[in-house]
């Protein structure tokens, strides 16, 4: 494994330049090396960074750094460090990527501390790092990345150019997709959390369905996705998902979601495709969110939502503008708690003057 | 380890029915093989589905299913395509662990890759799978399964028929009753978060205490059991835990308890037995909750709950009826609003009539 | 590895009142030997416990404890079994460390079983437990613990005297300070969780950043903290993390903080000087908390904390006090509501009367 500091990289302002398809505003050469990419306030002089929005305009005066790639729009057209692009955030991913620095991965091949069953299939070009375990009949496909310590389980698929980190663990009949990154300790495919209730005990159920993770889906650090009672619980291609979110048995995900930290979704939830939901969000069992259904942060949802591109917020969640609305309308409570009273006074004037017309 | 897919396990209707204890109403031959159970959206004509409420029966009508379990109440007595039972869950459970298909288990013995302390006692019918680490005076019972990549600390005891799937860590010196589940990467007896405060540092507390995980437990993915700082924190005989939970320090969990996923106990709570704790909810320290409670999800529990049985909801929570009184409260208040202003026009009018008549 | 029982280390009265430097007021002999430090519960004959506030009298008073660590202001000067000490808590700290069974550690050196790099450097005197995997370039200081199933990623530095418990995954080009504990199966540096949407897909931002941990850190069980997008994410020095946190990229956490178990920390978070965050809070992106920041569990935190010290509550988060108003508020709304109807009931008799006058 060869690996280079970053600023031995030598990459020049052409090369990034060429990265970003964008303009040299800057008075710089464009043979220059450059550094790193970093933040404005970190940048030092001999680094690129970025801004994407007016309100960083000051923070980038102040800024160390040789260039600042931004649209026309943002920086002006003639600002002494522009790197002029159209679309920041794709040039600035064009940048990450031609910085970042060689991955830590095992070599190709079958470490020889792994344990892989006699009758597993993996590919020739796939990496098994130390440690491993991978169970009867279980496949690796081909440029697959298996870190130190993963467990695959009996009859499992891994597609081609998978990388799964240290200590994740995928139970066995489960069906991971091509190019699907799965971060250190995630559990895959572990029993449902289904039981019945008779004769003063619990009783399981087995849970002999299983998971699909599709291609082009991320999960992150020790988030768990149970299998399935009977069927699958299913993951679409290209949603990703952050650490530390419980995914329950026969959740149906759709393409491209967002799922955001500590997320619980309950079984048999339901979402469309492009739904992103907040850090802490719960669904309820069963509950379904149609396609671009966002949901804020720390909010629970507990009925179906049919409306494509709602927005929801609360706990129980609602719809996001009624929330808020609900909210305002607390804040305001003490004022209406005082123009009760000052009603209740004025109300009791009159009936006292309207008492001494009568008895008067 | 020999293995056989789901569909070729020739499982009849007439073992079917016997594993049930139901009566056969459907016309179909006793000898026929059915391929798996399944959901009534999926069956296929060679499977067996379920209703458990009349809301389904739709679904049912249009199921490709070739038996359908149910009770008579809910099915009617002549459905075609009926096994009919008295409890439809406790069937369906029968017949998942009927298709289960053989788990992916390691062998009898202890996998060479293994690391076991010499003093360790691993009963001869354990399995203990590759890169399990099994420390000083521990304990493994018989029939026991641990899976690859477990640790287990020194002079900790796992019963007798207790699986560990890949990758959990048992600290030292903690106790594990018989039969007890526990899923991948969860930890049980790692440091209790306690500190006090002083001299501008926090100085940790040693926890020289333990964790007791009683028989029949299950513990989900990911989740985390700490140890107590004195004495031992405590999981009660029956109860299963859901993934990425949190149980802290010193925690006393009841029997028969449901504890589902990502919620938080924090150190000292006490549950009483058959407790119901909804995902996301958080308890606060040496809160206590009487047997039977039942607390809705995303809610946190700041005050002890002494009548048994109770439903909590909200945060922080209160009677499950007084909070969703407080919810519509809320949502009524716009209206409230509109009959202040009403208020206080009329009493202007009914004031300037006053005035008119004495100033008149 | 030599380990002894609790009740096997014939620890004195004697040696207890001089770890604690207390009085003894108890009629014990110094040379008795004390079990174990347990609560006032469990506490047998021959065993110590304490008292640190006078609402555990009561259970002082019917505890079997041989003797009771406590205040003078608390237990009573004269107290029959009092160890009178000026700080209860830390004379209670001292007295666990002094009870403190052998740790379950690995042996000095490098495990067999361990696949170490050639290019790392591990320290003489550090101990690398089984199947622990240690990168190319990596650095391990002396004197530190590296139990089973650890992962170290390349270029990853571990300072002295570090205790990474069982299969914890640090990812490459981290550095992890001196005296840092880390429990469990946590993970540190995984990718930050970034994307940019084009063209109907997410697409992944490369994380090229790293994780700064400084000296005296603790991190729970199943906690994450990942890597930064550029520059680092960074964990101050003596700052206290529970169980299953979520750090995401780029947070900067102060020194002496305490982050309670399931917080989830968004992307650039900044939390000042102990800060103090109670279980299940979130923070959303970017936001800033000044020093001693203080939330409660279950809130979660939309916007910038300014003033030091401050003290927060609630989904949204605001001032604590502001909040707990408003709760009051809420539960005021019934008789609110009666008050309007009993002033629309006066208004609108006093609207008839004056009807009655007008038409009259």
């Amino acid at each position: 494994m060869a690996e280079t500091a970053v600023n031995e990289m030598n990459i020049t302002v052409a090369q990034i330049v060429a990265a970003t398809g964008g303009t040299l505003a800057a008075r710089v050469d464009s043979a220059m090396p450059v550094r790193t990419i970093a933040s404005l306030a970190d940048a030092e002089a001999t680094d690129i960074s970025w801004v994407d929005s007016k309100k960083w305009l000051t923070a980038a005066e102040v800024s160390k750094a040789a260039i600042i790639i931004g649209a026309p729009g943002v920086l002006g057209s003639d600002h002494p460090k522009a790197l002029l692009v159209k679309d920041t955030q794709a040039a600035v991913a064009n940048v990450l990527e031609l910085f970042a620095p060689p991955a830590d991965q095992p070599d190709v091949g079958i470490h020889p501390s792994a344990a892989v069953d006699e009758t597993a299939q993996v590919a020739a070009s796939a990496r098994i790092g130390a440690h491993v375990r991978i169970g009867p009949r279980a496949r690796v496909g081909e440029d697959a990345f298996i870190h130190a310590g993963v467990s695959i389980g009996a009859e499992t698929q891994i597609g081609d150019a998978c990388e799964l980190f240290g200590g994740v663990v995928v139970y066995e009949r489960c069906t991971v997709g091509a190019r699907v990154r799965i971060h250190a300790n995630a559990v895959i495919g572990a029993d449902g959390f289904g039981y019945i209730y008779r004769e003063g005990q619990h009783r399981k159920l087995k849970h002999i369905g299983t998971v699909v993770i599709e291609d082009d889906v991320e999960i992150g650090a020790n988030t768990t996705i149970d299998r399935a009672k009977v069927g699958e619980t299913r993951v679409g291609r290209g949603t990703k998902i952050d650490n530390l979110v419980m995914v329950a048995h026969n959740v149906q995900i759709g393409p491209a979601c967002i799922v955001v930290g500590h997320v619980g979704l309950s079984g048999s939830v339901r979402l469309g495709a492009g739904c992103v939901l907040g850090g802490h969000v719960g669904v309820a069992d069963g509950v379904y969110l149609a396609d671009g259904t966002q949901v804020s942060a720390m909010s629970g949802v507990m009925t179906d939502v049919e409306e494509p591109g709602s927005r929801l917020f609360g706990a129980p969640a609602q719809d996001h503008n009624a929330a808020k609305r609900d909210l305002l309308r607390v804040r305001r409570l003490p004022k209406a708690l005082d123009r009760i009273s000052e009603l209740e006074k004025k109300v009791a004037e009159l009936e006292g003057a309207a008492n001494d017309r009568e008895t008067g």
